[in-house]
């Protein structure tokens, strides 16, 4: 490999200049084995952020990234197999009922998450909250799983992508978070080490969302769109909206009681929707010509989900933890609900203990927000809006300010915004 | 002192927002304290190169980096303080005859100095050639030595603006070195610390400058005058021509042995001229009406830099490091100098010796160029355009390519630019 000097490349892209291959697999290898620091990768990024790279740039540092470790083979399992990453939202628990009703419809979904760190949960938090869960299985274990069950939701390894968790790690602390370049190949360079054949991206938009506006999310989507089929992954992309929380329930064990509730055939209708949706392009993007409502309306579904909590030692029918405090807030005046703000709501939850604000913090499992409206419910004055539920009695009243802020009551029906947005293949 | 996230101020800088006065009197202060950490500080310095700063956020930037050390009271000094400083260029050793020339006219010249990096020389370097002499004296010392003798040329104390020693050394490694706001900064936070009461600025413009072009100079120049004005320092700046090298020799002892023939009323003519428009300005900012050509003549100029040079232990009669090894590169053909390009020859005496690759190697006193043609100069076939001078051979086949490629003979005779090429107040 070719050497350069840190300051060269950094400053050929702060000039606005297309980074040669080499320049890229050089920076990429030497940051991972610092030989590059912490403050020329910063700059780097900035410069990036600020300057942007053309789709070949953008598909070499992702290369770059997936070669500072190891490449999943899952040449093993033999159904065909499928993921779906989602950007993060408020209440987005569709991992939970979406990996066992995917694998439920004949796909093995290797599903690697992570954890919440800010408004947004994390899938692992959540189902951490189910008595004996493990998060952390061994390759040889997630591979015989996914054979076997065909649903798998765990830790990813030390070994993926280990430039990536060193970057991700840089970027939140320096303001370089929002480049699109970065976002892309973070979130490709898993995926695609991770060894799936199908990928499916929710990427979320709106005040909830990481991505606030549509044309930037839709900019993410195709360039996570084109790195997967450059790199061999059938890969779409679905945009949905993120202004108003998923389904009723914000917080960790509060989303999982939510999910069982859509696996036995109930739960909010918008979950419902958008876990179909996402099942759908799924099997579809795995060659499976399965009706994933069936899977769903059968049981078949439920049954994947109790398997696949049962093989890292979860019990699928404990009783989950339930927090200790809960206040209620209520309507001031008649009228209609004209938005829930998923922020808002997000950053609730978060302060009631469900987030943690850094990443060696613990997080409470019973802790979170239920609605109990959602945009276009009519309600009375006295009516329950919300539940707040938190293991400390002090978190109760900064969250029940940004709760109270959050849900609006008008007199105009607002217009409801359709959840999926766009679609981009 | 507010308490600021340094990602929010990062973000932004990054999205092109005016940084208030609390949020700069934070990061700055946070940054020296190590409170920001160097990756959080490398990447805003890359916001700042790509977004710019207000002249309010430099002027405040300025004044923070100030505030984090000491700053000098001259005021028990009775004559006019006025000093220079100089952007840095190849064979710029203006410093050595200017600094005594205008004390020798009845001003006192506060010159604290730094050393050399890389292509352009350091005073000090330039000055420790001399036996016995010292670059670091006390404070007291300091303004001892500029009430008796008048002129000092030190190293800056560590209690000068230790943020901009701090950040300097980060801009090095993370390609920020070339942003205005935090070039005009750095040398004006020194000089208005440093607590002179005039100061005129050699902006230096070409090849062997930092400032390639002409309009970014004059942007710099702009910027630094301002600042010093705001601060109450009578500042003007000249902006001066280093596409050629000043005067006839590159180097450290050899620059030193050009700045006494100067001293003594000789010298090459370029070196003289800006010496005494330097020197003009400088007198002139300090409301001293003296003519520094008489000064020159006379020989006062030389008495102030014996009783210089030997106030910091140095002796002024004592011979100049030779180095070892020597060769000269020839015309191959008859014509005329149409070019010596300053960054060729200002890397091909770094290469020699004269200066340092990082900040800890030691410089060899002796090396260097001698230059003994000018552009416009006719020359024949056979003639000695340079000489390298070096103390280890194996120096000579690299720098000799440089040189080689430095000095063009033509056929046309170039027109000759002059040697200040504005003057900005």
């Amino acid at each position: 490999m070719s050497e350069f000097a840190a300051v060269d490349v950094i400053r050929a892209k702060r000039d606005g200049h297309v980074l040669s291959d080499a320049q890229i697999d050089w920076v990429v290898d030497a940051y991972t084995k610092g030989v590059v620091a912490d403050e020329q990768m910063s700059a780097l990024a900035m410069a990036i952020l600020l300057r942007g790279m053309t789709p070949a740039e953008i598909a070499r540092w992702t290369a770059a990234m997936i070669a500072s470790g190891e490449r999943l083979d899952l040449s093993a399992v033999t159904r065909p197999t499928a993921d779906k990453h989602s950007t993060g939202g408020v209440g987005d628990k569709i991992t939970l009922p979406l990996t066992p009703l995917v694998a439920a419809c004949g796909a093995a979904v290797p599903q690697l998450s992570g954890r919440g760190l800010g408004h947004t949960g994390g899938t692992l938090d959540k189902l951490e909250s189910i008595a004996g869960w493990q998060a952390t299985i061994s390759n040889d274990a997630f591979k015989r799983q996914l054979q076997e069950v065909g649903a798998v939701i765990c830790a990813a390894g030390e070994g993926l992508a280990p430039a990536d968790r060193k970057l991700y790690a840089l970027r939140d602390v320096t303001g370089t978070v929002e480049a699109i370049p970065l976002i892309a190949s973070s979130i490709m360079s898993k995926k695609i080490a991770e060894g799936t054949g199908a990928l499916v991206l929710d990427v979320k938009v709106g005040s909830g969302a990481f991505m606030k506006d549509l044309a930037t999310a839709r900019e993410l989507a195709s360039t996570m769109v084109r790195l997967g089929k450059d790199s061999g992954v059938n890969t779409i992309a679905l945009l949905t909206d993120m202004s108003t929380p998923l389904g009723l329930a914000v917080g960790n064990a509060v989303e999982v009681a939510e999910s069982v509730e859509v696996l036995a055939g109930g739960g909010p209708a918008d979950v419902v929707e958008l876990t179909l949706a996402l099942a759908r392009e799924m099997l579809a993007a795995a060659g499976i010509d399965a009706d994933p409502a069936k899977a769903l309306e059968s049981g078949a579904a439920m049954d994947s989900w109790r398997r696949m909590i049962a093989a890292q030692g979860g019990d699928p029918s404990a009783p989950l933890p339930v927090a200790r405090e809960n206040e209620v807030v209520r309507a001031t005046a008649d009228g209609v609900v004209t938005a829930v703000d998923a922020y808002g709501i997000g950053v609730a939850a978060w302060r009631l203990g469900a987030g943690r604000a850094r990443k060696e913090d613990p997080v409470s499992y019973g802790a979170g927000v239920l609605l109990k409206v959602k945009p276009g419910d009519r309600v009375r004055a006295g009516d329950v809006l919300l539940e707040l539920r938190t293991d400390e009695q002090s978190r109760i009243p900064g969250a029940r300010d940004l709760a109270v802020d959050a849900v609006n009551v008008g007199d105009v029906p607002p217009t409801l915004t359709p959840l999926v947005l766009d679609r981009i293949a």
